[in-house]
């Protein structure tokens, strides 16, 4: 059995990993971290794990570095750059879950974190070039031998796999691509406050960060880099009162000629064998998803209007996260890529 | 006072008109008329209505024409065209809220039935030239003199009003807008069913006729007959785990030079007076029009891409049924556009 | 009109007061005072009231004592106690929502302060003996000529109106009444935190200080002035996943003899008059009250086992706090007790 | 591999079989029988189950007999008994989900088809002496060699669990125990219509069938076979707005003497090595089991009025309904009683 921690172990995505490192036939846990209910036993923050999961939590200072396998930081922004470092030197694998290590130049850091309104200069930009964006439909082959992965963010998943074959096919035209996000709440973690207030959400739609949402940067990178086409995306992220699931409607100028048949067939072409991606003929939901790693695309042309129109949907806390995370550490430690992953979706 | 006759009372159409009636100051109740339910007061069909209205429901056979002063018909598309007729005769005013009577001439009805799969042959088609659409920001004066008045779909609300000002104005270049439209469950009626089913629907968000709603005939209509642009619109309905609310995301080719500030202003400019609409800085949210008649928008413009993007809000059951029925109404009747309108939004 | 100061007008509380009296016949706001938020619109704080009501918050340095008929205090526990001697020193009568004054001597209130973890000892206990709690249908007399009304807790009024008439009359045996209570999320107040995090609340119960709510003492102090038994209240409290509304199941050994039908008519006597307090021959529904200042209240008598069962409704924010506020204030200022409370509950 | 056919493949309890016998290790599904929905594959159903089970639902005319290791009826009552009777004469062990099979004479059923107002005569009568109630904290022996398993009611199993230490180990006094039960809306299954209409009950409590409801007489038949003193269940069943999950509130009234710490120690010692009831010395969840097989189970002392008091929280759908079925299954089938079943709660 190879040997994972977590740091970070008491937020949505630490619950994620461990409840997914669980089942997992290849990896187990050695050691929980964070620095919050550092002390108390990880069932005492969850209390639906006790029983199953009753290990104790451990500040950052109790870090064991010899003996591990892999890392896993479910830490915020920046919170982890310099332990992340330390990692590095005891030459243990990491997979990050902020955006700390999702670019390759410190450029697009500095977009991404001004978008986000944080401190833009990166304190470990050296690191950067030996990162590696950690989406497995695209990356698989650096992933596998990467030692530094960015977990990418759960919105930016949504869009680049519902994207990516109409971009690397080339049957978008015009720059400018709409993606309309609807995230549920746990979308902004586990940080109790005004944005996830139930009296507040429980009856409310809104939109937020406009089109300078800061997925939008990783999103551009990785379309762009597969395409001739410059494409921009305006990008708005909305609250619905759902508690998980992220559902993004996309719409594109299409090339003239194609149809809903011919896209389609060319978005399950292009996944063939990718176990995470299914095509769906009729319109996904979010709850075909939920709890499971799947991402489901529909993409249909409007001949109308001559758009092309794709629905993408996600469990933002399992393929949006720590499913994703898992899908990378699977890769990383040789296992099968759907290792731990084969969850069903939970329905009602 | 005078005095209203309600056709469909037992519906969420119905209700609506029974709720604001009860506190408006010129109209009071004179018959509630349905077929279901018939004989049973209207606090046994809605029990929160015991005490305060506890008339009885009466079936269609027992309507007295002598003495109303406005009928409103609650009722299904196709389901009224023929008693309306006999109300025309009894030269007794309608407002109607299905799709019949929304459209001048057959054709844009025979789209509009297609898209909603029902027989599109109209049986009151001779009826259709003195139908008035009943949106007051643009057909007040027409409305004030009608005799027939087809209350507008709940999505074409958001849409229309959302638009009125960039299309008028002709700061949308290029055919197509896109709105993406999100709906809250009560938006399907009170017709229990799998749509509604609490199971499959409070953790869910799914498109559904995408491309093919049949509110986007209605919404062309308005908006082409105020420009020579021909826009087309490209409509996305999506269901949210909300109970009331519509939130629509609007994307249009926005014309060079254009800024934030200029569409904002635009905006104003237009609804100056108007008691309904109201332009917000911020980014709205549907609980700010939650059971009240108001249409909050925000209009932007994204330099990044030069795309307008605009969010309209509603209350589907109040400013997308029932209150802007009223609010016709009042125009017709001669009382003040507001009256009995003024209740405050429901929060939390 | 008469003019109204609220003080802690950013919370539910405050809010509830504010929409209520902007329709009140007779009672205008003259002033809205907080310490967060002080300086900002309180359109900002609830941007719902953009439009409808868009006063400063004051900070309390700026109360102006002169020319104010009643003062409202919706802060929490012991934060009024100095301020409010001060309104009694200006002659304003006040009501406060805290339990800080709902009680006639201090060892009551020890008891009260304790349940809920606070420091025990009254700071204005000198002010107590004029306190009147505020229960209008059982203090009204009291209630129209107090300087100083401790208005009730929202569990309280629950289950006090569900068994007013069955202790007074004396239907009830034993010791021990069971009070099984189920509250919506805003029961917490807009205090966002754990208690109320989306993601932990869409989809949970719990219970919560069983036994041992301070509200116990509320209830077992009016009851047991009525009659010569002592009872003990047993009540347990529980959270759903509603954002508004109590529902109390009310269990207690019957006399022998009494039928459901005796119950209830015995209960429609007792309330027959009260504006607020309406029997229902089946069960009551949360939504049957969400929004108005209606309790509703079901008595029955299960033959098979003895037992008195209770089921009483009410809005928390309503007439668990800011209507019955109200209430207290029509009855203090010379309204009809009616008086701006007329709205119909909330549906759907 | 034992081979399962599942009746009523496509309701809530079908489609929790096939969820949870998809991972079983040593179970597999041989068939999916439904009346309605045959002919499509069951995907089509349960649009999440696309990609991970397609089989196809069959008519029960194209049920084969032979080579079925076990049988499961998730059909609604009296639907399945002359199809049970046919499993019975071939020779397949059947697990029922309704009512039918709880009891083991006529008369009980009689009381429990009343209460839910059915024909109260059984069809398959003779068959009753064979049933064998499948509780296993109760029954495991029995199971074992059973032919014919009244799979228990979701309600009755988190009210029998909560009290049969109590019960068993005599510390309730007394005739009549309360148990006061919240169920979320799953409880009524798949089965579109007013009660899980999504308007209706996304922000609604109700009581219904107050003390007739019709688990009542399986619970008293339990404990009561347990004990010398005849108890009576005062049961008030409640509808909120939760998906899944049950919390049952019990009072009755405590032997002298006993605290909260001896209750909980004979709590625990009752059900030591029971894998799938677990006592809790904190306020239980309902998402503390959400998902998973799990009964948990707090048992208080309150002293100041004398009454014992537990709280009973299960899966309505796993451990009130499939998952207790499989565990049923995995002892007539001889696999570990755990087999299957180690699903974590799904949290957020």
């Amino acid at each position: 059995m190879k040997k994972a921690l977590i740091v970070g172990a008491t937020g949505f995505g630490g619950l994620g990993l461990i409840e997914i490192l669980l089942r997992h036939p290849g990896i187990k846990i050695k050691q929980l971290v964070a620095r919050k209910d550092a002390g108390a036993p990880i069932s005492r923050v969850f209390p639906h794990l006790r029983g199953h999961c009753d290990m104790l939590v451990e500040p950052p200072e109790n870090i064991d570095y010899g003996d591990i396998d892999i890392a896993f930081f479910s830490t915020p922004d920046r919170a982890g750059m310099s332990l992340i470092r330390e990692f590095n030197r005891h030459a243990v694998p990491v997979i990050d879950f902020s955006g700390d290590f999702r670019f390759e130049n410190e450029a697009d850091y500095t977009v991404y974190a001004a978008n986000k309104g944080m401190e833009t200069s990166h304190s470990a930009a050296d690191m950067l070039t030996q990162a590696v964006y950690g989406l497995p439909e695209i990356n698989a082959e650096r992933i596998r031998s990467a030692r530094l992965v960015g977990n990418p963010g759960c919105f930016a998943v949504s869009m680049i796999l519902g994207l990516l074959p109409a971009v690397e096919k080339g049957i978008i035209e015009g720059p400018t691509i709409i993606c309309d996000g609807k995230t549920g709440v746990s979308g902004a973690g586990k940080n109790p406050g005004e944005t996830n207030f139930y009296p507040q959400r429980y009856e409310n739609v809104n939109t937020y960060r406009e089109g300078r949402h800061q997925h939008i940067v990783e999103v551009e990178n990785v379309l762009n880099a597969r395409t001739e086409n410059q494409h921009r995306i305006l990008f708005v992220p909305q609250i619905v009162p759902l508690n998980r699931g992220i559902l993004t409607t996309i719409y594109a100028d299409c090339a003239p000629g194609m149809t809903t048949a011919d896209a389609q067939s060319l978005y399950r072409e292009y996944y063939k064998g990718r176990p995470f991606v299914y095509i769906t003929d009729s319109s996904p939901n979010t709850t075909d998803v939920r709890g499971s790693n799947r991402c489901e695309i529909r993409a249909m042309v409007d001949e109308r209007t001559g758009k092309l129109f794709i629905t993408s949907v996600i469990d933002n806390l399992i393929k949006g996260q720590s499913g994703n995370a898992v899908q990378n550490a699977n890769l990383m430690l040789g296992f099968d890529e759907t290792a731990g992953l084969s969850a069903l979706p939970f329905y009602p």
